[in-house]
């Protein structure tokens, strides 16, 4: 296990060094988990009181928190950043061996770039172009014609239907499948005529796609997810959707399809967004929020309502389903309370 | 790639011809951005307006928007059905290669009809019958028992558990696994104690199903899909549910167990329909409804509140919780005023 | 298949037997479609008057509903336990044959206990450990360093990212992914600085995991699922969260990063639970809520609201938006009305 000592951490992150640099350190642990061998943060907020109580060997701390800390610490502005970058120094993720397993099955012309992997069991089909130290997992199935690009990692058991592209050193978790058709039907007399899904998906460089995600083929042309998109489990992005760079959406969420959603936006976990909207740059959207209606606008939007005991929801919920009429009865007893105001006046 | 003249595509769709009839398409396009080598295609409403400024070399129109129209078009009273029809003949989609990959792992006694595709590294285990034509993508596991129809395609990785049984020309995409355990326990002294789920998933022909969906065998008996229904990725189907004919679910929606869908129903994404309930023929459910209840009649039924901006929606949803309330004091104050008023009388 | 006298099956389960020991049984059914041949049972409620148009060969009954049946039943306090395990008896699930199949790819320091079955083109990496009986499906990974405790079942197609620990008797349904990535990322001038995932995923004993959930590896430490907890399809559970003993989760429910949820509980579908919050044991969550703060006391929980005709929705739907302000009107015309009664007084 490599062991750096403060002195050089804060080199490796930019930070300034308070107290003692010869200090060394192999691990990390949260603050209030962090015994005398462990390094650890605090950005501030609620976390700040551990400062007096916090047994970890060093912190990392903003200034205005480390002026008056009496222990050895880095100073950064950003500590979450320099934090993980701390990680991931101590803590190397295991990579898979290069070399192509003998299980493997690859179709004669797929290009193999150089220190390319394949696991156990994968399946390569024809066409198929993999990058110079392009990692693919055990039982992997890559499509015909597909692109995979350099250092980019497929977990174990991810689908690549036919022609979709990836970019560069993305990441993409067990079970993610991107390229499947898109939901398009025409009404047939009663019964539904399957729209041809003939378009493709294309990923840019840097993206992470989480486990079981699905993102599907465009009806025409392609569904893309722009550089550095970070998508988490269990989401669904539907055909001809546009995501910009930067944007991360957390698990569950769904995006139906013809959807254009902006550069650095956030959307939470189990979100649904209805098709053929637009979502601006830098939006924020809440957890469990329906998007129906496009937003035009930065900003922090949400929907829904929290839970409470169930006894009192359900008088609430009940009165929901009453709520226009309420409204009603309110301009009502409004316009009741002006006529007695205007007799009085008379 | 094939190219067909209007007045043939005006035959094969059974469109009137209108202009043109010897222009040549070889690719289609949307209306806004289809170029003069593109066939597209106006229903009405909010497209319209495009029809004076499209640049596509030729148009599938209604006959009310045909009437003005000065360019070549196919007249037909469904555009988007004939469209549909003209994507599916000019793109055809790539089919998998005949014959049985070396790699596959076939019991013994399994029973593959007439030209049967199985991909690299599949599995189908003991008493299995593929019919004529079925396509075992890669990586998929076939349990024991299991049943495909004739032309029903697998994509690469799906799972059908034992007993499974699937019509013909269905198509199943990655990740799907049929015929999983439902979620079936009895309470034992603060523990779970298991029910076995011994029935299996039966689904009709016609049937496609997303990406990562999963459906549930039965507690006893079958899970039944109807013929042509369609369902999108990440639904889930409890065990027991019987989904009727040509209903269509939207990715992400959540069916319980013991579930009795109506056929040609619609149901939109993230939607949840609790257990043991019934719906109706030809209900709709926008997306993420909260279904509770049985429907009793067809229609168009929600649930849910849309998205506005945080600092609006906090009120807001923090004034839901204390709604049953409000409409006490509204009631209340209704007394009042009657009363002032009957006071005004006497 | 097995058949079982009235009187065995009365020992068997601990119920008293009234009526005829000497029938006999080898199948169950439910209660509104039992033929002669088939034992079912009643609890109570709904079911109630099933009793008397029942053509089931015998019932499993409660006490207070046996004292009036003339038909042959077994007592019970708890018949549905008591039909749970007859179901158990009587319709044993296949159990894979032992062995480890050829096309298996099993790393050369894997340890297998006795008994261990390992199914067709499953990867098993190095240093894994499978306990005496576990059972590997066909196509799963098994990750670099993993445990599988004894008896414990992956159906196909499972994956276990490296150092996942699962214990005994459990049960993991196809396309289940443990130990994926958490979704951990600090801001870096306006990308996304990925915070390597370290932990690891640890479950408990006699847990059951359905079809396509995803559990994720912890940043640091473990991701932990309690003895006995039963998870249903389609289930996120992210980084670092611990599940208490024997708690349920129904269906497509969302549990966000580091939340304590304590034992006993029960989440119904669709649920979304945010991050870091605890919630106490034997705390009740109704579909498709939304948990946005902890929960520190037992009791069942809710929010949402549910489906009611799309015109009346949209109308309420609208009001939710304004109801703030409806709030604020009402708070206007209980003053006005005071100053009202006031001047009446003076």
């Amino acid at each position: 296990m490599a062991t750096y000592s403060l002195a050089a951490l804060a080199d490796y992150t930019g930070s300034t060094l308070q107290g003692d640099g010869a200090l060394c350190f192999a691990s990390v642990a949260a603050i209030d988990q962090a015994s005398v061998n462990d390094l650890s943060y605090v950005r501030g907020g609620k976390y700040r009181h551990y400062l007096e109580t916090s047994t970890a060997g060093a912190l990392i701390l903003p200034p205005e928190l480390a002026t008056n800390y009496a222990g050895s610490c880095l100073v950064n502005t950003d500590p979450y950043l320099a934090y993980a970058k701390i990680v991931a120094l101590l803590y190397p993720v295991p990579r898979p061996a290069t070399g192509i397993h003998p299980s493997a099955v690859i179709a004669a012309d797929v290009v193999l770039g150089e220190g390319v992997s394949v696991g156990a069991h994968a399946v390569i089909e024809a066409g198929a172009v993999l990058d110079a130290g392009a990692m693919i997992g055990a039982g992997c199935v890559i499509g015909e014609n597909c692109h995979v690009g350099a250092q980019t990692q497929l977990h174990p058991r991810v689908t690549l239907a036919y022609q979709t592209q990836v970019g560069q050193r993305c990441i993409i978790h067990s079970g993610a499948v991107l390229g499947a058709d898109g939901f398009g039907f025409a009404p047939d007399r009663g019964m539904w005529y399957k729209i041809p899904q003939v378009g493709n998906v294309v990923v840019g460089d840097d993206v992470e796609i989480g486990a079981n995600t699905t993102i599907d083929r465009a009806a025409l042309g392609s569904t893309r997810i722009g550089n550095g998109v970070k998508l988490d489990n269990l989401i669904q992005i539907g055909h001809n959707t546009q995501i910009g760079d930067y944007t991360a959406i957390a698990a569950c969420t769904a995006v139906a399809g013809s959807v254009q959603i902006g550069k650095h936006c956030q959307i939470a976990g189990m979100c649904a967004i209805a098709g053929h909207l637009s979502i601006a740059d830098r939006v924020i959207v809440t957890g469990t929020s329906m998007v129906s209606h496009s937003i035009t606008e930065a900003g922090v939007y949400s929907s829904g309502t929290s839970v409470t005991e169930n006894a009192v929801w359900r008088k609430n919920a009940a009165r929901f389903n009453q709520l226009d009429k309420l409204a009603r009865r309110v301009v009502a007893l409004e316009k009741q309370l002006a006529d007695l105001h205007n007799k009085d006046l008379d």
